[in-house]
């Protein structure tokens, strides 16, 4: 079941992506970070690839997409905030914009 | 050249997509356009299909989704406002998305 991550768990799954330059959206349990690529050919590339991983998963993201750059909110509406997938969601998303 | 629509371009080429629901952004020579899928799949296909035609043009939208809605905004930066490019791309949508 999704739930909404614990205190422990958000200093377990937060901490290390704030590190990677995820940052808390003011107002809203939600985390937010922004990718810049070299063009949009890369830009969109990287949205594809995490539409895989969101669709296969279940668990999507809002995304604004502008040409070079992708700007990415997580959060988990059925629980009103963050989960565990977003973390999951934004660990898959750094691995694939590296 | 890409150029700023005429005033008679803008009666040719705007009056149709306000037709088919594009309006324009407040406080920006720019059209927008909110479309709902049935599902996320649908509304990332109509993305990638959408994205093959803005980079074969060199045109690029700016674009948000969340799940099954995708809303789009048309401007051309380089000429600070509504080209014949942004009439043109919103019709390959509407006509992708239809």
């Amino acid at each position: 079941m999704t739930e909404l991550l614990s205190d422990t768990g958000r200093e377990t799954m937060l901490a290390p992506l704030f590190e990677a330059g995820w940052k808390m959206v003011e107002g809203r349990d939600a985390i937010t970070k922004t990718y810049e690529f070299a063009n949009f050919v890369e830009a969109f590339g990287f949205m594809t690839r995490a539409a895989l991983w969101a669709e296969k998963w279940d668990h999507h993201p809002e995304w604004f997409n502008v040409y070079k750059t992708v700007e990415v909110t997580l959060s988990t509406h059925d629980v009103g905030g963050l989960s565990s997938l977003d973390a999951k969601l934004a660990r898959k998303m750094d691995q694939l914009a590296g």
